[in-house]
């Protein structure tokens, strides 16, 4: 399948999250270099068109400096004098809806040769009035093509009609399904609905029958079913799809995995910046060039160079011949000598990695038996060798259930020690485990989704965790004072409180605000991806 | 002087103030659709290009659909096939000094047609490490050229090279000066300090002598002595001069004026959208069509019919025949006629008004000997008649020296009841009145200047003002149940009031934070323009 006249081309990356970790002064860069690298790609493999699966931006109000910058990029790979080798035949007015209705490279007052179409994510998605987006920043500069943002209607479930971009290029006819992110739970129930997601299937015309077409669907939800009502199920996809670009989901799963008995092939392919330290997202990094010709489809995967190392360890002490409990020393020692190796192996030279840069480290270590290590102080040595020192080690307790006093089973991985609450661990936490619901009380969450989407507040979640924090450790103090209690029971003290706190605050606040279900969904998108 | 090949013809405007009032229902879209009529005006009066004198974003970081709007409109009317017949012959990396540093119409792959330079002014000034204005986001888009952003330097009053735009058409060279908004205070001190300033004038060449050069000079900065170190004296500027656009008053000035022994002229263009109901601001908008040949201009001076209507009178009740102390009806009867009378005024159809909008009215009440009235309950009855039902009315006092205990002299008409103190008023008091080192002690503001500034605390100043306000009612209040007051002495007192907490303020922070004399300025700068 060369490049001919007939083949379509396409660039497949997701999860770009520029502008993330803007502030720090080692990483500032990281995400803004891995999209320059994309769209280098595209120019390089001289591709028709970039498919992104959205959360182009990591902020949903991306600073000035990110969006000048993206706009820098863009503007230097997207417009040149190439041809563009393929046509949009669908109604580009109902594709494209911002003030101009019609796809980029026909804009006769700009030279696009690169065009890039993009869904938007759960980052980047729209809100306020007008319904806006960053991405319709980009789209109404004419730097990329926004598809796939939905009007959800108000009563009910809702109904959307997901109308495809038809492209054409010689024989090749793909229809491009968009569905921007939508809360996990409501698409879900959408899905269960009849008639409540319309797929708006190309009319037979000119000779081409509805068969003709080579389908695509790019998405953005969660795809792990950690809870089945907070990720989509691809079951629940229509089967006449025959490809699916799956983003949201950071770890590089970018070999098409067919779905059995539904008769298409998903490709994931993770984001191109790490933006949590967790195993998925220390796989290396890859794009997806795709190649169409007629109904058949070749996937090439590309590695991306410029990311950032990222080795990611896990370690049980007590398994572990060379320490002792008693002797911090030789703990101390052990996870050095991991650290020590990880750096070693994040310098050699591979084909997905940069050798510049200077490593990202994370060693998940299981301290049942053993005090935990003050992660920040531990990590001063490594200041200058590694990119991340203040966060290196993260501290586990493996999964043993325990009876508490109120009858519940509590799983001891999910317990904290509160000294350790600080926001890195605790955004990690949230991210790598399923502490949600211990930590943070529904209602709560809903109040800070509520300033945060309507006063703008930026902070909001954070400051939903510090009170709830707060709160605990002031419980927990208090319990102590009246009662002697070791420390391994404190464990157990903190989940008490925070079930407490739970139903305190569910208690008073008893009208449902409908946003409860948002919670788990909630957590991830704002923490970890 | 007719449109022919040697004449440059410039459409001048400035303070567009875009996103002004964009929550407001009534007034959201005023400021778009007055810069889209000078956008239109430049269109069909067929000019070589739009100089725009700064505050085109009314906020810092304008919202996602202020951006939106404003990129809109700019490339619809920006970009098209209309040829661009002058020439940039500076050096275009040192005037636009962006990632591309070209002049945005010799970009080949945008088809601008109408180029737009601006500066910026103090309201959409660059900010944050990249030292990043709003403008920069237009700029990135090809959208703007944006000039006169000065690299101010670190220690002592600082450098500044003012490098001209040279523009030749024909036998026309005109040589653009920018100067982008700074602080009154340090550009006075600049002026004042030998080789602070330099103007970059164009060498000799191509049997072009420096005297050949038409001089433009835009700046946005006080032109108003209240304070004359708060804003900038004219005979500071260069003498070689031929024209100078005056940026950031909002009073239209449109007709230029000659500056006495300073051999130029000046056109003030003012704001093409009223951001404070103050006289200055009822006067009817205009832009300037300003043509140049060799060393001759024409000013044509062009109303703007979109702008919304606003009428503005001022009443003293103690001289109005028809009006009692002792009867607030007569009182209510007698405003209620000068609303009716403006907003009947309003509807006329006037060369420059337009006739559809619902118009804004202020009546600046003198009260003394009176009581006030609540003006949101006056203006209920003109919802649906005019624009501002809320803030029609706002009272003063005659002024008229008063001894105070401490012995200083109080301006009455500069005091305040507080009932009054709402936001709504405080915010037009301190436009209007010279009450700001009363009502906000000047450390109080570099706090809030710096919370705004580096915290990204929108609403620093409203803090600020409101924490004053509270200590000053609750200061007040227990004075009241010390002492038994009369209503009169109130006003007497909350000037003791303010003094003192300006005094305690001043005590408590010895430091001098080299912010202080910005207060007079920064007041202005955030609430009346």
């Amino acid at each position: 399948m060369e490049d001919d006249r007939d083949t379509l081309r396409i660039l497949v990356a997701t999860d770009c999250h520029l502008g993330y970790m803007e502030k720090d002064e080692i990483r500032r860069f990281d995400s803004f270099e891995a999209f320059e690298e994309i769209c280098s790609l595209a120019k390089q493999k001289e591709v028709d068109f970039v498919l992104l699966g959205g959360d182009l931006f990591h902020e949903n109000k991306p600073s000035r400096s990110t969006l000048v910058k993206t706009i820098e990029i863009l503007r230097r790979y997207c417009l040149n004098d190439l041809p563009v080798k393929f046509q949009v035949v669908s109604d580009q007015t109902v594709n494209f809806p911002n003030r101009f209705g019609h796809v980029n490279y026909e804009d006769p007052h700009f030279n696009v040769g690169l065009p890039v179409f993009t869904i938007h994510g759960n980052h980047d998605d729209p809100a306020g009035v007008d319904n806006l987006s960053a991405i319709d920043i980009l789209s109404a500069c004419n730097l990329v093509n926004y598809f796939g943002k939905m009007d959800l209607g108000g009563s009910g479930v809702g109904q959307i009609a997901v109308h495809p971009v038809l492209v054409k290029k010689g024989t090749t006819t793909v229809a491009l399904y968009g569905l921007g992110n939508i809360r996990d739970e409501r698409l879900n129930r959408m899905f269960q609905t009849p008639h409540s997601v319309q797929w708006m299937r190309p009319e037979s015309q000119e000779g081409l029958s509805v068969s003709d077409w080579f389908n695509i669907l790019v998405l953005h939800q969660n795809r792990i079913k950690t809870n089945p009502k907070s990720a989509i199920n691809e079951h629940f996809l229509p089967r006449f799809l025959d490809f699916v670009v799956w983003g949201h989901e950071h770890e590089c799963l970018i070999d098409p995995q067919e779905v059995p008995g539904m008769g298409f092939h998903i490709t994931q392919p993770g984001s191109s910046v790490a933006t949590s330290l967790i195993d998925g997202e220390a796989k290396p990094k890859h794009v997806l060039l795709l190649e169409i010709k007629g109904n058949q489809y070749r996937p090439n995967k590309i590695p991306l160079m410029t990311v950032r190392p990222f080795e990611y360890a896990e370690v049980v002490l007590k398994d572990e011949a060379d320490v002792d409990p008693n002797d911090q020393a030789s703990v101390l020692e052990h996870l050095d000598k991991i650290v020590r190796n990880l750096i070693e192996k994040s310098s050699q030279p591979t084909a997905s990695r940069s050798e510049a840069k200077l490593p990202l480290v994370r060693i998940k270590v299981d301290y049942s038996g053993f005090s935990t290590i003050n992660p920040q102080r531990f990590g001063q040595k490594y200041v200058g060798k590694v990119a991340n020192p203040q966060d290196i080690l993260i501290f586990s307790k493996a999964a043993k259930k325990r009876q508490t006093t109120t009858g519940e089973n509590i799983d001891e991985s999910e317990k904290l020690r509160p000294e350790e609450l600080n926001q890195q661990t605790i955004e990690a936490l949230v991210a790598e485990n399923n502490l949600k619901m211990e930590i943070l009380p529904v209602d709560d969450l809903d109040i800070a989704l509520h300033d945060f989407v309507s006063k703008d507040d930026k902070t909001a979640f954070y400051a939903c965790l510090q009170r709830n924090l707060d709160e605990t450790r002031k419980k927990l103090n208090s319990e102590a004072e009246k009662l002697k209690i070791e420390e391994e029971d404190i464990i157990v003290k903190v989940g008490e409180c925070m079930q407490e706190r739970v139903k305190e605050i569910s208690l008073r606040s008893k009208g449902d605000t409908g946003l409860a279900s948002s919670t788990q969904n909630l957590v991830k998108c704002c923490y970890s991806q």
